[in-house]
């Protein structure tokens, strides 16, 4: 990691046992609240977007820390947004898959005309752990004819080996 | 509404009876789907802010949909972004507040250090219907010693006359 990158990824604050006991989080709230942080993050990763994935042209956001990021590199990099949402958000007819996460289960859902088959989709969120919800992203999107071109992730948690579960498509990672 | 405008808004869907039967639901991810749409709406918003909340620095997104239009608002007008999320989401100390909603009841809360008193902060969401998720925000906002600007949604439901409930602050809305 550079150090632009260590000055941005200081800004994130650990909080331990949180949602549950044994769970060091990730609070980016301290990463937002900063004009600087937040816009310099956002340009940075938007510029690796460019080199690692040239193809694409929309960006899927996973509820509810996705959206956050997912729609300001939308904006940086002029590309659509496509929203993944929990079970019973979406008002359009839905394609909807359940998964097991690392502390709890879930349903995501996404709109039937969400993407076409000229798309080029990239999936964003802000931690890959053990991969759970974003392998759970890419079965959604294996239901359209467009090409998925991978995943970026604002960091990982390399501990968890969430990419074993993402193969074979490109994982990317900010921090 | 002039035809720029007229033509933004146009490339928002209509549900009815979503979620529940009698409410006409303003589904945003047509607009967010398409780059140029997304852009020309933040684009055109974030100069509208500026002229109406001219001393505000930090914006404060209501989960979920807030978050998609107030990150990359944030972003263009190179602000802080705040985030006000449904109980148990946020990681540190936070403010709760309890509120009803046009179809069922909520609580938000929002991290005890996420205004300082020299920030100006300014409410995003995307659609202003009966004012109390709004309202709720407000008074989340009136526990900190920072400045209130006031509120910008995308679009407002105007038979339901939620600005009443937000009086005095000021009401801005893009459509």
């Amino acid at each position: 990691m550079d150090d632009i990158k260590k000055d941005l990824f200081s800004s994130i604050r650990d909080i331990q046992d949180f949602p549950i006991e044994g769970i060091l989080f990730k609070d980016i709230t301290t990463l937002l609240q900063d004009a600087s942080f937040f816009s310099k993050t956002i340009n940075l990763w938007a510029d690796e977007i460019q080199k690692s994935f040239p193809q694409a042209n929309k960006l899927v956001a996973l509820e509810s820390r996705g959206f956050i990021f997912a729609s300001a590199l939308a904006l940086k990099l002029n590309y659509g947004l496509v929203l993944i949402r929990k079970k019973g958000k979406l008002p359009y007819k839905t394609h909807q898959i359940s998964y097991g996460l690392e502390y709890g289960k879930d349903t995501f859902e996404i709109h039937t005309d969400a993407l076409n088959k000229e798309d080029h989709a990239l999936i964003i969120d802000d931690v890959l752990a053990t991969g759970g919800s974003a392998g759970a992203a890419i079965k959604l999107l294996e239901k359209f004819e467009s090409s998925i071109e991978g995943l970026s992730f604002l960091m990982k948690i390399e501990a968890l080996k969430g990419e074993q579960l993402l193969k074979p498509y490109q994982v990317h990672s900010f921090f």
